[in-house]
């Protein structure tokens, strides 16, 4: 069995990156990775399944331990994507998509570099800019600070793999898929296993 | 416009390699690249496009000039990839395969890295002799000697990028089309240009 791979995906805000992950998990043999929080569960909110809700203590206790692939405090809270877990699905042959920014993907970058990076865009900034006024009806400010950010996000893109411009939902997904078959017949260390069992078959084949 | 890919394939003989490019073809935007040699005309082969066919005094002057991605020598004649066509095609976004052994493609690796190298491997050593075998009738030494050959070509897989098994050639042509496809949202120099768009729709937006 091959192994998984750890997709990272990341793109600023309004590039549709939830959409399209979503779209991605009907893939048989993928799944979403679960983040640790220290956040307070939402109405509706599944431990195991929208997050593992963890106590502050134990969550610095983890950072301390390296239990995490990467983290984040945003607003008071921690975020973290726990490595054990992660590397056991991969282990198995699972692929874990993780749709993170671009500074919890270099820190993934640097625990797990083989690991596929891929950037969503929007077609245009002025279409950036309508998805992220259609999102809710916000002040000026905020909606400048948002579209700040993810003229910050971008500017980042050197970092990864692969980038997607998501024109239209279904058509970035299947490029997004594409991608991922793409890696799983990339050469790696595992290619090695596929030289020994050669190597075996001359030996078997060749013996008096 | 994207510039194209130079997109090599190698693997034993007998793993199906010609099948697939024979296959490939068929893809829009896709051409073969056309060797020159020194060879003598065969019956029914046409200048241009089963080879360009050139004297070795001009071969060789070629060689002194860097005029070819990879050349090799066989049974005394000259066989090389001429650099200036196909770079010329690949800046018109065209994309180029290239077929040829180990040796041509650790050359081509050296002069253009940008190239994406992909193995075809059968889906087994039995399996392997089994079609060098009905490719004609061999002599035993013949035989013993391809399959050397073959194991040989097998030993450099980890100078590739991707490895595809071909366990039967329609789905192993569509593993390359999606590897040759995923490569096309690679992000590379040309990213750049995508950032440089977004930078001029900002200073256009933010202009007085």
């Amino acid at each position: 069995m091959d192994k998984g791979l750890l997709i990272v995906i990341s793109g600023p805000s309004g590039a549709g990156k939830g959409t399209i992950c979503k779209e991605l998990l009907k893939m048989p043999n993928l799944e979403m990775s679960v983040s640790e929080t220290t956040r307070k569960p939402r109405k509706g909110e599944i431990h195991g399944v929208n997050y593992f809700f963890q106590d502050k203590e134990t969550f610095l206790e983890g950072i301390k331990q390296e239990k995490y692939l990467e983290y984040a405090q945003v607003y008071g809270n921690y975020y973290g994507t726990p490595k054990d877990i992660i590397l056991q699905k991969i282990e198995e042959g699972k692929d874990i998509i993780l749709e993170i920014d671009f500074q919890g993907a270099i820190q993934i970058k640097k625990k797990y570099p083989d690991a596929i990076f891929i950037f969503i865009l929007p077609p245009s900034l002025e279409e950036l800019k309508n998805r992220i006024v259609k999102r809710g009806s916000e002040t000026e400010e905020s909606l400048n600070n948002r579209f700040g950010c993810a003229l910050k996000e971008i500017s980042y893109i050197d970092k990864y793999d692969y980038c997607v411009i998501n024109n239209e939902v279904e058509e970035a997904t299947q490029k997004v898929k594409t991608i991922i078959e793409a890696e799983h017949y990339r050469i790696n260390k595992d290619i090695l296993k596929i030289i020994q069992r050669y190597e075996e078959e001359v030996k078997c084949s060749t013996r008096p």
